[in-house]
């Protein structure tokens, strides 16, 4: 058994972007994602329908480079004019060299 | 680009609960929150309906004095009465100085 | 307020093997679970149907040497046929000693 340290990167957003940001993720080196439909409401000040109707919470195992590309695409085409929420976090992967 | 060390804090509890404990973390001090919908199986030794019904799955990021007011929050007014499971983890996040 | 350090295991995987799982996960010594349903694209080359249909993806906290043992089962028994993605992060606990 082999664990591979990779970056999670999880992306909440409006659920219509997600067709056009799971190509862009792809485009950036992802190699997979998981989906989940959400609710929730966003950080600029909790004002109401911030993150309107459904939202979804798109994750992506990447390696560090990868993760890095994504969190700058993400920086500068979705801010200025989507409510989207961006983290990474540390995942040790089983047969994680597939990510890559 | 940016990234800001917060914490992820992430509660499991009973649907029912959902908007109380939303109401409680934004006067905690959380500026978001995404909620998914969920079901399984509690910790007090696998207990058939523990966690009856569906369940929900809350995160926010926040920073760590927030984290920790939650986490102190959840311990002295959940645990006696209610099925709930609270962690944190780390998180690296875009544009994180609006979460705290 | 007491936090425990345990690992978070998360499996995603085609949602007809959730009873199995569940049950391996226990067998294993996992005390809880979640389950969220799920939809997303595999790590195999992005071959379409790679993880088809409604998928899950399942968490549970548990400790260090339990994650060890349910990544070897997930590894020596999942990989060859089926589509299935498994990674551990940390998570530090509330109330966590009920979960080793």
């Amino acid at each position: 058994m082999k664990l591979t340290n990779l970056k999670l990167v999880t992306i909440i957003t409006e659920a219509v972007l997600e067709e056009q940001v799971i190509r862009e993720l792809k485009s950036l080196g992802a190699k997979g994602y998981t989906v989940v439909a959400s609710h929730g409401e966003g950080s600029r000040g909790m004002r109401a329908g911030e993150l309107p109707g459904q939202n979804i919470r798109i994750e992506t195992l990447v390696g560090a480079d990868v993760a890095h590309k994504i969190m700058e695409h993400i920086s500068a085409h979705y801010f200025k004019h989507y409510a989207i929420v961006c983290y990474i976090s540390d995942a040790a992967v089983l047969r994680g060299e597939k990510y890559i």
